[in-house]
């Protein structure tokens, strides 16, 4: 792992000896801070070993001639050693669809949208997942944990299961049982804590230390972010290389936008690409701390209830709004809040015209989008990518909110013809 | 499209001339059987098309050299005009996983999975209905249509938003909400009927003669067969050719076994491989017709209740059973029936060792592979290729019935470590 460099406290500055068995610092030794420890790369060893040295387009052909359909294609920007064990699971290489029947029904140019809900367990979390399962492996534990009942839990119970590593995931009791399932099928360890989300994070970061876990919280460990990059990897390559001068994603921690910065910014460093696009950052109206710390420019976040239907971003108190406001202020971009309404309206946007059924929060960022669009923040002509962060089969519950109701109708033609003529009458036109 | 030769009619032998447009017939015009008219390929056509005349090696290199990760690396094979368009999501190219951990479970040499659950609307059903989309589209139809309450809706639904075209789809009222999501969020005209689902099939027949749109019901259309091989072709590839000794299935209608079948044969056909792997086809106790018959020997399928909760397998007058027997019997196969509780354990069993989190049916798969290595039709010896048809994510309810419950606790440690203990000991031992 020569092309780690060190890793920088984003805090107070302080410089972490990188580790080359998977067992390094996962919090800043010097002020303690949580989650917010940076991967610094030497560049121009990563150049060399992409064979960047010998022009832009040779490192940039690197990629596919891997033959990786998957995030590690991009192994050699990663803090992977590349003899580590990885998981089995397909993660990464999602579609990136030109969605021109989207475009043409917001009056854009250019909207591209990054279908995540299609890797294993259906949601973007899986390249964060993907890296903790292999450094946990690689630094000889058995057990993987975490607190979450969200796609976090899900990702990293599929990604152990499918590398023999044992997960503990511990929930607050609260936590809807259709939520565990992914869980329990993966054989996860699941603790329903008698409590808050906070009980349950307090439970398992105790018995994390007690039992020496390898520790999965995105509070806590700073290499998730350096999987989840791997999405602006693909962009650049989906693309050609011809950049979009948007991605809009959305946000709850910060540690997902913070990984989209990283990509874009990782592939600058090596001189894949010349410049960073704007990135729009979207949460939810009923609980946006970080886009209110945008407004005023505070250096601190408010902490807000989760007054949201898109439970994947309902993060009242934000565990990376530092990495994520300078994603945002270091790519010229702008952050939004979108209602619940406007969520649900997107989500059947983008199912009726590419096919993408979104969880909430996945559709969020097409809701950003269009808001962006309408306060002129970012304009119609410009090129846009849309990250569809999770599978909308994951929410079957707001699914339903946000979707019509069928034609109810008996068995007879009569009354099949007077039900479509009034809510689909175009189906009524004879076909040749 | 002059390597099609034309359809034969497998119940009368009549043959129908192919079509370039799209719009060739889909039944039988001389005894009016439906579904299963067989299309005829000429292979010395395909063979020279991907250049296997220049040597076996040559044409197994076309498909890669097409750079297309998805089911269109096939076209050659497919009944598909190359100018036709075709819907924008990535249908097929599934993972194939080399699942070791399963194997060591089964006591067995070699056991891969291919991950149809990825696909864009979660199940293999998309490689049917893309082709259906993109003959209707050539046909200058703007409306497709199905009865379905299952993976043959959300895949058309979702297939034909992605290209523009409206879809309709007949769905019994007793349909569960939750299984009418995709579809609606597809932006489907869903005409949810007051009657079985015999009542939606009917009505859907009557309303797409009346108005003329593109038939995607099974039982009807049979090109939906051709698609559906596509997944054979990638097995094929996947394990570099390296065949493997059978490819266990789950079946309902007989359409997907079908399709397996197919791919295989047509490789055959064009000199890639020289012989076609033993098809173990699986149903569930509670519905097996084809099972039932296969055993018998009798030439005609009995009517069975459906009583099992796979509901994507639980079809008691299956379509397409001449189909599924003939793929049985020409590959020296097997047909096996597993109850719903070996179908549970198979899920668990699946989810925990693989990742893959299946849908009932597409663990069924497994329960009858595991029900074959018991009662010694498959050697334990013998390489074998499971194939999980659908996302578990798409039946959250029978998961439930599945997976164990979480463990409980209040939040203190002392709990916490006394519950872990009695269900999950293994982890308490101190890591490194």
């Amino acid at each position: 792992m020569d092309h780690v460099k060190h890793l920088r406290c984003m805090t107070c500055g302080a410089v972490v000896e990188s580790d080359v068995d998977g067992r390094g610092a996962l919090t800043c030794p010097s002020c303690g801070s949580l989650g917010i420890l940076d991967v610094v790369y030497d560049y121009d060893a990563i150049t060399r070993r992409i064979g960047g040295d010998k022009g832009r387009d040779a490192g940039r052909e690197a990629f596919g001639a891997t033959g990786e359909g998957s995030m590690w294609r991009y192994l050699p920007f990663l803090p992977v050693d590349p003899a580590w064990e990885r998981p089995p699971l397909r993660v990464g290489w999602t579609p990136l669809y030109d969605a021109r029947q989207l475009a043409r029904a917001l009056d854009a140019r250019s909207v591209f949208v990054k279908d995540e809900g299609v890797n294993p367990t259906a949601s973007l979390k899986d390249r964060a997942s993907a890296i903790a399962a292999v450094r946990a492996k690689a630094a000889g534990r058995r057990v993987v944990a975490c607190a979450s009942t969200g796609n976090a839990a899900s990702s990293l119970a599929g990604c152990a299961a499918s590398m023999g590593l044992r997960s503990c995931i511990f929930v607050p009791r609260r936590a809807p049982r259709g939520k565990l399932m992914q869980l329990l099928m993966y054989g996860a360890t699941v603790v329903s804590v008698d409590g808050s989300y906070h009980d349950a994070f307090s439970l398992s970061a105790t018995a994390i230390d007690k039992w020496g876990w390898y520790n999965r919280n995105a509070a806590i460990n700073p290499y998730l972010v350096e999987g989840k990059k791997t999405v602006s990897f693909e962009i650049c390559e989906q693309l050609e290389w011809q950049l979009p001068d948007w991605v809009a994603v959305a946000v709850g921690d910060g540690c997902t936008i913070a990984g989209v910065y990283k990509g874009f910014h990782d592939f600058r460093m090596t001189g894949l690409i010349t410049r960073i696009p704007r990135i729009l950052g979207v949460q939810a109206a009923g609980c946006q701390p970080i886009v209110e710390a945008f407004k005023s420019g505070a250096d601190r976040v408010r902490a807000w209830p989760e007054n949201t239907l898109a439970d994947s971003i309902a993060v009242g108190v934000p565990r990376n709004p530092t990495k994520a406001l300078r994603a945002v202020g270091l790519s010229g971009g702008h952050m939004i809040a979108v209602t619940d309404e406007e969520i649900l309206r997107a989500m059947r946007l983008l199912g009726s015209t590419t096919g993408v059924f979104a969880e909430p929060a996945g559709a969020a960022s097409l809701a950003g989008l269009i808001a962006a669009f309408d306060s002129g923040v970012i304009d119609r002509s410009e090129k846009v990518v849309v990250i569809a962060t999770g599978n909308g089969l994951k929410d079957i519950a707001n699914a339903e909110r946000a979707a019509p109701p069928p034609i109810e109708v008996g068995p007879g033609m009569g009354e099949l013809e007077r039900a479509l003529g009034a809510r689909a009458g175009d189906l009524l036109t004879q076909e040749e």
